[in-house]
């Protein structure tokens, strides 16, 4: 703040210089590529089809070219939709053909949770470049299995945290890395939602776990990247009702807390049968917090110091989250960057999850080890 | 909800009969007495002096007849000021004089933490009922002494949270209990200022403890009586900055988590290093949450139910959270009924603070018997 920009500069972003520095970017060596690079879509869930693949079409340096799927009425489906040719679109029994395809560049996994690892690992024996939606995968064992597939490919790794790509989040970041609050001394961080019944997110051999291997993944790496420092210490309480035909195989509320080297603490929530999504950055000079603040659209920041809270809105920017993921990615891949979210940022979530579940079950606080 | 009482007309309170349903009363027998009963104030800091002495010129049952003060100074300005004769101005020496001064029926102890058990005992000894300020001890024995002594002298014994006599809190408990949200799924309680060094609330022999003896408490409290069931197991986590002068006996910050026999998490925060004062109940329909929630005034509502958030507008009551908890003391005397915070509730905090502490030391969860 000592730098004669105002206060009000510094919360609405001074124009398109700070919000170009805000944004990841890979920086070309010369003159951005023509070629758009090719992803191919492992999953046509939800997510996929109404999230993912209509921004693909935004993109400046990504463009879909191949879809797996194992009903073949989505391939043709969405196939269609797409203009994805026949010899374009695979089961998952054809799956290990993508390396015949030089079309496809990056695959995006976009399965259920217990499938990640290996269809990740598949893809870069492949030779391809992988986009893994987030949890990484349901262990430690898959996280670093997948990191060294890759590695042994030459080839990327990333994970689809979409938050890091979204403008609000960007700023909060920005706005606490600033001294704007002060000394972080406590991130709040909610996250849940009620789940309905008969899901793979509620059938423990699909997805690993309960909240905390899906909605609460949130929570945790917004508190991560809100602090901008690694966890030293965890404590965790789970409740579930068990009764709730919903939870007979997973968990439903997992609160925790954690603390930071600096001294600061998060205490955050991850839930099934209740919706939270916000979070907020307490620091000896004020807060900044969002709400809601990982949704696909819609996020609100507040800020409060000297005594008084205000609503921060903040200009459109050129790409939204989703299509800044899916650029970053193909940027990276053209660049021969490492994405900001790199495996090895799964893979500390996931060491963090396996100690919260730890903590959880042992009724005691868990301290990490310096991975 | 099933009243057929609409959900503005709950949120807004449907006229005067629910709103006095809503506050404490203890009811007369007949008529309500035209006398007003006498208290004594011990302990003339800026607390007692500044929010507690004016309002009581504001009640219906009490008055101001004494002080106590070790500063002769003190007892000269705010005994002028308030038109106490010197008959009823009292040094430490002569506190047990209060014996004999059938003027004072209510002893209101406002002094430091480690002194709350012996003046409160005192007085109750001298035949006086008494009003103590929270916390009411520094020990679940002080606070057992207590309730003793006053049970052996056949007076009332309450603990000031004066919270329970906040319009905007008694909606929010009465909110949750009408089902509004759904079940209670997680509550969050944030409380914590910014403390000035060089004062007894940093001096443990006179506190007893850090923020959790202090703002820590308003969390406690909160999400005890938005809960409406007794915690059953408790997780902490402090962090103190040991370089901080101001931290050399006390603790800076404690987050803590607590589980209720109906499922329900609770995650509490208290700080001594930075600003918060607000909670949430988020069940499975919905949240409502003040902030500020237990300031001495300027509290707001928010509700969210089926996707969209409200700010909620209470009437002005016709007491103030001060005056309301003056008043419910001297009717609770002249009726002989027990305050709705009589010392049992105060205890009940008190072996919870003692739990938080010890798993915050012991670095694990610690189940709670019943009491």
């Amino acid at each position: 703040m000592g730098n004669g920009q105002s206060r009000r500069e510094m919360l609405a972003g001074s124009g398109a210089a700070m919000l170009a520095a805000s944004l990841p970017a890979c920086g070309w060596a010369q003159e951005p590529p023509k070629r758009k690079l090719g992803y191919a879509i492992v999953g046509l869930g939800s997510y996929a089809t109404r999230q993912i693949m209509p921004r693909l079409k935004e993109c400046e340096h990504a463009k879909l070219v191949a879809l797996v799927s194992g009903t073949p009425e989505k391939l043709e489906r969405f196939g269609s939709e797409y203009g994805i040719p026949k010899t374009h679109r695979y089961s998952y029994a054809e799956y290990d053909r993508i390396r015949d395809n030089p079309d496809i560049d990056i695959v995006y996994v976009v399965l259920p949770n217990a499938l990640h690892a290996e269809y990740s690992i598949r893809a870069s024996q492949a030779g391809k470049h992988v986009l893994c939606e987030k949890p990484m995968a349901v262990s430690v064992a898959e996280c670093q299995a997948m990191i060294a597939a890759a590695k042994k490919a030459g080839k990327k790794l990333m994970i689809g945290y979409r938050s890091r790509f979204q403008a609000h989040n960007l700023r909060a970041i920005e706005l606490v890395r600033s001294g704007f609050v002060g000394k972080p001394r406590l991130i709040t961080s909610e996250h849940g939602f009620t789940i309905s019944p008969n899901q793979w997110r509620l059938d423990r051999p699909l997805s690993g776990g309960g909240s905390m291997m899906d909605i609460g993944i949130y929570s945790l790496n917004a508190a991560r990247y809100l602090a901008g420092e690694e966890p030293i210490e965890v404590s965790a309480m789970e409740s579930t009702g068990k009764a709730d035909p919903r939870f007979r195989t997973v968990e439903d509320r997992i609160d925790w807390q954690m603390r930071f080297p600096s001294g600061a603490l998060a205490a955050c929530v991850s839930s099934y049968s209740s919706n939270h999504n916000a979070y907020r950055v307490t620091g000896t000079e004020g807060w900044v917090g969002l709400e809601p603040a990982t949704a696909y659209e819609g996020q609100q920041m507040w800020t409060r110091t000297k005594g008084k809270t205000e609503q921060v809105t903040l200009p459109v920017p050129a790409k939204n989250q989703f299509v800044g993921q899916l650029d970053h990615m193909a940027e990276c891949v053209l660049t021969g960057r490492e994405p900001i979210v790199a495996g090895e940022e799964g893979l500390r979530d996931m060491r963090l999850i396996e100690a919260i579940y730890r903590s959880a079950r042992e009724g005691r606080a868990v301290k990490l080890a310096k991975a």
